[in-house]
């Protein structure tokens, strides 16, 4: 006995996701058998929402607008630009309270050993708006990785001759550690040694 | 910054699954964001078709129709049912190519502890197919746990004054293990070594 299609469909759908193998979808999707009717209503409402979210034009954040939220707040200094590898690290230090600044999600790191050069992620338009939006500082806050600290690098070549000042964070975070995950106190020790870079 | 509202639901929908914390919920939402919306769609199609799935009437197995494809196959030993607990026991004892009866899925076991009564899973249609469809084996094939023990003895005292051979699978299942990710020669010796209950 196989499955029935519809469920295999699902099934093949859970483990489309990276870290969900075979034996998980297939426990995610017995469990979704047991959902009524109106949960799966929900779940596929929920999807069908998340095709409004796009990128943020100016940062490459999610939003619902043409400007994400952080974007569009006069209360922040946009004068700092703090740069992200992903939108959940957005979400990590806005959770600490201490930055006021805006960011820059580059939605992904240079990786050429899987094919990821610098025209992939969302340079260009960092330089953009260091060019543009009179920047004081770009704070980069990539993860402690090789992959990050290479982004790290680069960035820092291609804005060494603006008159900017960039900053790196401080190792507060385990080397080969990944931003998301870290506490919120090592998030703070790390902005607060950021260095010149 | 929270994320949209939208993208909240999805990852509270996530969170409602077993094994799914928070963190893994926020990652499985944030990749669900980088599909394009024919494969959002297909997401939604295959949850939706999964409605149309519902218990086999006789055997408590999952089925698109009022029976299941096993319980409408003549080829099949229907002498014989295999009981287990869940939907996915099935497909692995399948999977095996060594049992050709028919199945009872219980679809849960006695927990007292978490307050699942005899009257709460699939066992009064196991007592009614020995009554009526002329059983002669019933194999308690629940997991060799405790709860599953004392499913596997309850059903064995109720049908103890019909007219058929109540057999347990054998212990070649590793105590307290789990019968769905048992390998396949393993269920085939537990399937072998059943014995007089």
């Amino acid at each position: 006995m196989k499955y029935p299609n519809s469920l295999e469909g699902l099934i093949e759908m859970f483990s489309s996701f990276p870290g969900i193998g075979k034996k998980t979808a297939e426990r995610l999707a017995l469990h979704a058998l047991k959902f009524d009717h109106s949960k799966i209503d929900e779940f596929i409402n929920s999807l069908d929402q998340i095709k409004e979210i796009k990128k943020c034009r100016k940062c490459g954040n999610i939003t619902t607008n043409d400007l994400c939220d952080i974007c569009v707040d006069n209360n922040r200094d946009n004068k700092t630009i703090l740069v992200v590898e992903e939108v959940k690290d957005v979400i990590a230090i806005e959770n600490m309270n201490e930055f006021n600044g805006l960011y820059h999600v580059l939605n992904g790191v240079i990786d050429f050993s899987n094919g990821v050069g610098v025209d992939d992620i969302n340079i260009n338009s960092l330089i953009d708006r260091v060019d543009n939006d009179n920047i004081k500082e770009v704070i980069l806050a990539t993860n402690a990785t090789t992959e990050g600290e290479m982004t790290a690098r680069y960035i820092k070549n291609i804005l060494s001759d603006k008159n900017i000042n960039v900053t790196r964070i401080a190792y507060g975070l385990p080397v080969g550690g990944n931003l998301t995950y870290a506490d919120e106190l090592t998030l703070k020790k790390a902005l607060e040694g950021r260095r010149n870079y």
